[in-house]
């Protein structure tokens, strides 16, 4: 999951089950919608056979366990690698194999970042070796690394308060407490710039993650325009509150990095788009996506493995129970997300003369743990409607509504430029502790938390994709 | 923490505020007892002052800043290491700063089994590295590795029940689910021997943990006499549930195993034993002790720089406040625990002409959490004492008293015959999350429990050795 920019949060309409919030908004809802109400709620019924399919029948488990037979055969999908690749094709002949016949792949150009030797070493006051990650699109140290001592700052605003003769030369640690990842991932993906125009030789950031069993998480970042790239990483929390501890006894602390990579952004990849065409309104889209794509570490299992499996089920599971909405339903498995949304930029692009005919945009990218509702981004009618929808899952507890700007990685792209659409609000307490790590494996994922996911994504994506109305 | 034997644990008196297991046990232990439930009742102002010095006083925090500058200052302590040496000696003069000058050192011949370059690498049916810890006492492979085909078994049962010819010339893999550490460790701890014994020319381990974040965790292993020794180690959760899939669909694994190590059985260290001597009856010893040496991997911040750190604390707050027991309050900090014990059953032959000087004997070896109580080893009249001790502890929710033959790892050596003792029982339910691991640092501790912890341990300690009367 990679983060678009700092998004505002705000709590719209919490839990449908309380009736005070429910009455208030469910009158004017009723007003703004009117007949429209009586049309969702008709499909109850509906709901409930895709609902009793993935949890109690033919499909219960299939989702866990064709994620598991993925994720095991090609392990790590990093952008602009050829297991990315063969992972796509056989995304496409699974679908395939599912009677899916419309499936459309997209070129991209996409950038290949690869990790190479990376070793961190404290080397005053005591040796110590320090278990690192290098960040997307580090340049390399020299072969015999660089060696310096340690600056520990707290935020940017620590940073430029500090003299840059007292930068110049160093290595910069940023050890911000986590808050919110959105707030606090800003030193990963900015810090080695803003530690730069200070003057300093390399920045190490301390792990965006709540827990850690020292365990370091890699992440995108950009270097600025005009700056000297300078190599950066992300140390354990454990050993980023080491030095920092050391720093405040005030004893001097040196460290060696070696980091080597190389960069090539001329890498060709695909979107891939598996359409279950609309029986009344083809050329309009609901679309349900994850990426295929992962960091080098772990296995991208979670992240974004659950969400491209619920989104591969939506159309598998209305294909085998006969539903055909009016709107066609379209799955997107978005190529090269890791390094910066790549895919979701490049379709905008390919089809920025019939946006307006995508009806809503629905992405998992932040765990596919237990579904609680829906992050919606779109104006007062599309929030009632999803508003409405939702209510008929309270039998699964996912009737939350949370409104959400800009909602979403990928389809923050399109979300944030107005387009109706939402991202899967789940369970995902844990998320951040195996985000961009050597644990986002299988053992993340639960069959049972998988099967309710697909099963809500489904439901939703149908009813919206056959709903006489649009979304806005 | 090493783990001497499977110990069943019966929960004998649980929560003394549940009145009817309360005023049951309460008439036998008072009928046991006589007069010294009351004199045990007098010691309250005496607690309050212990822990009001450590909770509220000029002791606050100490623990655990004096914890994290010994962690910080030394890191990992193996067995058989200079730095081992040194961190005993620091313990010594911090000890002596405090004014406690009855010191004695003891020295032990202990082992030092040194980890070299460790790699695994699945071959078929895809390329992946796998993260491994070597278990204590490994032999390596030749420097090319071993590549075999893998053979995964749940138990030492299943193994049995496979012909050998199966697993001839194989590696073989146990993927035990967690249960108990006390019952999972035995495939850590004997499993090369048994696969030995039939044939295998490797054997790797599930990880002894609950939950991991692709986290290996080390331990101590033994070779059986007569079998050939074979190279073993820890992989993690994720690896080896990753290899049981494969196999249970199937698929033909082969990996490739490197590891080199060292070992040498001859080198010296030292147990320390820092002593408050008795006011009344000097020769007779309560012994409050933790470890001092620690896995190579991780910190030493847990297992058991916490419970040496409690250990130490104990006498020098009763230095601090005056408080002198009638009889010697000995603070001993073990030395090669993690190869087995290795410091305590060197004192106990040293001492074996005193040993009924032990009148009780105390230890913290499972991490020092929020005290909840003791585990305790004894006659009915030691538990009855143990008992209305601990029912001084209420306010702090301490007073719960499980009762255990062979209580405490080092201890066990003393416990499990027949010499009264306790472990600490704490709220340690993530420890073997962090149990030799790299992850074993002072972000596991906490200074507000190191401070219960320390007071529990102190108060505990005190009353015991200053009773009128023996504990058995």
């Amino acid at each position: 999951m990679y983060f678009l920019s700092i998004i505002s949060v705000s709590f719209f309409l919490i839990v449908a089950s309380e009736a005070k919030v429910l009455n208030k908004n469910a009158n004017t809802c009723e007003e703004i919608l009117g007949p429209l109400v009586d049309e969702i709620r008709s499909y109850e019924d509906v709901k409930d056979k895709i609902l009793n399919y993935v949890l109690n029948g033919d499909f219960k488990r299939k989702t866990y366990d064709e994620l598991a037979i993925f994720v095991d055969k090609f392990g790590a999908r990093p952008s602009g690698t050829q297991v990315l690749e063969d992972s796509i094709d056989y995304m496409i002949e699974l679908s395939r194999k599912e009677g899916l016949e419309d499936i459309t792949t997209e070129e991209v150009v996409v950038p290949r970042w690869e990790r190479g030797e990376e070793k961190l070493t404290m080397v005053e006051p005591r040796i110590k070796n320090m278990v690192i990650l290098g960040l997307g699109r580090s340049v390399s140290t020299p072969p015999e690394g660089i060696t310096a001592e340690v600056v520990v700052v707290k935020s940017f605003d620590e940073l430029e308060n500090t003299p840059d003769e007292n930068i110049k030369g160093k290595i910069v640690l940023y050890d911000p407490i986590f808050t919110t990842y959105g707030e606090t991932v800003a030193v990963r993906s900015q810090g080695a710039s803003k530690a730069s125009a200070k003057g300093a030789v390399a920045s190490l950031v301390r792990s965006v993650t709540q827990f850690s069993i020292n365990s370091p998480h890699t992440g995108s970042q950009n270097y600025a325009d005009g700056v000297i790239k300078i190599p950066t990483a992300a140390i354990s929390l454990e050993d980023a509150d080491l030095i920092r501890r050391l720093y405040d006894r005030g004893e001097k602390i040196v460290l060696n990095l070696q980091m080597s990579s190389t960069y090539d952004d001329t890498k060709v990849s695909r979107n891939t788009l598996v359409d279950l065409k609309g029986s009344q309104n083809p050329e309009k889209l609901v679309i349900v996506s994850g990426h295929i794509d992962s960091w080098d570490v772990g296995q991208g299992a979670m992240d974004d493995g659950g969400g491209l499996f619920i989104s591969w089920a939506a159309p598998v599971i209305l294909k085998r129970l006969n539903l055909t909405p009016k709107r066609t339903l379209r799955a997107i498995f978005w190529t090269a997300e890791e390094l910066g949304l790549i895919g979701a930029y490049a379709y905008k692009e390919a089809h920025k003369e019939e946006l307006n005919n995508i009806n809503f945009i629905m992405e998992s990218d932040e765990g596919t743990f237990a579904p609680l509702g829906l992050y919606v981004s779109g104006n007062t009618r599309t929030r009632c409607i999803a508003q409405e929808v939702l209510k008929l899952f309270k039998s699964i507890n996912a009737s939350t509504l949370i409104e959400q700007d800009g909602a979403g990685s990928d389809i923050a792209v399109f979300t944030g430029n107005g387009i109706p659409g939402a991202s899967l609000y789940n369970d995902n307490e844990k998320y951040f502790w195996f985000h961009h790590t050597e644990g986002d494996t299988m053992n993340v994922e639960d069959p049972d938390e998988l099967d309710l996911g697909a099963a809500f994504w489904t439901a939703v994506s149908y009813i919206i994709a056959d709903l006489s109305e649009d979304m806005a």
